[in-house]
């Protein structure tokens, strides 16, 4: 059998269409786009092309889209950029306890410059909840982020109830929408998000190709200061040919996404039940129904999440123990302390993230192949009492 | 005849030896390099190649190497981490007039947010003086950028006897080589720089593909914090295909450097001569001894760079009137304002950016195309008076 590969989360596979389309971005049409000769035209229509497709994806005007080069700059962008506009106003941000790094980082890297951050909590379930996104702001806040789902657990966050009780303030609300953008409907207006950071490598598009909407109006300074690129927000020769990917791969996602959906719902929903069934003390991590399409997220007791990875990796199947951007070092997941999960059970977890082009053979691999392994893995743990 | 590309200084074609190299990073090995999978095994292989390739070109230790998205991101990375990491210090940094706006405004973000910013001038042929950057040093300087070499002018600058005068003051020394790595020779301690900027894309790499090289031991904050990509440095999944065609633009770069430089030499004084013989009124700005191999500027009495641009462009001949980064709007050049250029010359200019791939029988009909068009614009311009 080929290999499996059900590590989407940490990024999905190229789609030919999309490549292909690319492609000539590398060849022949290699100007650059602020060039006002004849070789900059074509990579510039391109681009204001692929800006069309994205603002569509999500339901807003082209020039409400700025290039990046990924999720992460777009999050960093986001929240530096609005708080560093927003000084006169106070140094005070919010963003959760199940944010990506790359917001609570960017919350961390801010606060050892004076701001101050507020973060806050996720039930067991991972939901933030609206009461206390609106407790803790106070006059001087700027800025708030809270991720549309998490990337390890996939509980789906009420945003669009967030940005109700925002509202009323005025405060400038983010989500990073990295896992969702792409991948389920995603709507600003419906959400009512003033900011949203989404990357093509979530639905088959290239590598470093991102972007950040910035609703009409809303102040954010640039991250990477610089030329005339992107009106002036982000500066860098533009990265046409994966742009241009990231632009087809938002015409078909959105052309698809139905058929999408109910595949993958249909295939986690399988790969879920079959787990639990086959394997005893395995716990089921984030809500089952507010949940990423794709996302099985697992803690099995008494092994090593990083162990089952390796074996699986021996047969050809592809997971994850957790956020491919968090250190190896056996740390757990700031995730999994977040809804409460025991330490030892955090470190015994496991990711499948599944994609549309997965099948049913392959869940039904899984669900044959890794019964065996976990107790292989327990007759040798000193924590299995069987 | 075919369409000739003079405007390498915006960005090089890609070599196709460079591109194959990187195809199979789209297509197969399309894994996440932080993934401890097998899917992860050659793509994160392959980043780790490319970073030895890249910290062979300056004369780097592989570990000191730092994949950026664009030579933009890499400036603001040097200029802002430094600052940010250096606040305990002081809040005062020293760029120059003759950098990139990537530099410039990245010390006028700083600024906004309470820094101070020291500018020091050039010359009439754009050199920095040591001695005035040696002057403008306070106890509180954080760090000091000046470019390698101006992307509009081609002066290349005394880095190494700007590095001298700072080494005795123990301030972190950055140097934008954006137009010069994988150009000519630039080796980190010989000019003895602690933060050195390149981009793939001025050496027939792809866009998108830049590095920082940052000295062991020098501080830096990140400029996007997140996950533990770049050894905790530069969060984001590594785009990893770009990165594999940075490594490869430069490891030929090393390899056919001297022939290109001086093959390209030898192209650019031909056009530069023979512009300067078939033109009358003609200035040819920037240094020209110490100067880019590749690089042409002039500014040609009582034309407007810009019909000029569109003239050669209807003609298939492609340069740039300046920094293809910069407002269209008709806006002078900083540069050349900085080296007290005429406000009138300075709209006048044109820049021809030659590769070693251009040829004679290019650098000819650019001599043969260039003359007409020039009288025939001046014909119809009220500022000449033959």
């Amino acid at each position: 059998m080929a290999d499996i590969y059900m590590d989407n989360a940490a990024g999905t596979r190229l789609l030919e269409e999309v490549y292909e389309e690319m492609l000539t971005f590398f060849t022949t049409e290699f100007g650059n786009p602020s060039s006002i000769h004849k070789a900059g035209t074509k990579p510039k229509e391109a681009v204001e092309s692929a800006r069309e497709r994205v603002a569509d994806l999500i339901g807003a005007q082209p020039k409400e889209i700025y290039f990046t080069s990924c999720g992460s700059e777009s999050n960093n962008f986001a929240i530096k950029g609005t708080a560093w506009a927003g000084v006169e106003k106070g140094r005070h941000i919010v963003v959760s306890e199940i944010d990506h790094h790359s917001v609570l980082y960017s919350a961390r890297a801010l606060k050892r410059l004076g701001w101050e951050v507020s973060t806050v909590s996720a039930d067991e379930s991972g939901f933030v909840d609206p009461d206390e996104v609106y407790a803790v702001l106070r006059d001087n806040t700027v800025v708030v982020s809270i991720t549309h789902a998490s990337n390890e657990i996939g509980t789906i966050e009420p945003i669009k109830e967030i940005a109700a009780r925002l509202k009323e303030k005025g405060i400038p609300f983010h989500t990073d929408a990295i896992q969702t953008a792409g991948v389920i409907h995603v709507n600003v207006d419906d959400l009512s998000v003033d900011m949203l950071s989404l990357s093509a490598n979530s639905f088959y598009g290239p590598k470093g190709a991102a972007a950040l909407y910035i609703r009409e109006g809303i102040r954010v300074f640039s991250l990477i200061d610089g030329g005339i690129q992107e009106r002036g927000r982000r500066a860098g020769t533009e990265n046409v040919p994966v742009i241009v990917g990231l632009g087809k791969a938002a015409e078909i996602a959105m052309r698809d996404m139905d058929s999408r959906i109910t595949a993958t719902t249909e295939l986690r929903d399988k790969l879920m039940s079959g787990l639990e069934t086959a394997i005893p003390k395995l716990q089921v991590n984030g809500d089952r129904l507010r949940r990423l399409p794709g996302n099985v997220h697992v803690s099995i007791e008494a092994v090593e999440g990083e162990s089952m990875i390796f074996s699986l990796s021996g047969k050809g199947i592809f997971a994850a123990s957790g956020s491919s951007c968090a250190d190896k070092a056996l740390k757990s997941s700031h995730v999994l302390k977040a809804i409460g999960c025991d330490p030892a059970l955090a470190n015994s977890s496991l990711l499948f993230s599944l994609g549309f082009d997965n099948t049913e053979a392959e869940v039904d691999r899984v669900i044959e192949v890794l019964p065996p392994i976990v107790e292989n893995l327990r007759s040798m743990s000193p924590l299995w009492d069987g």
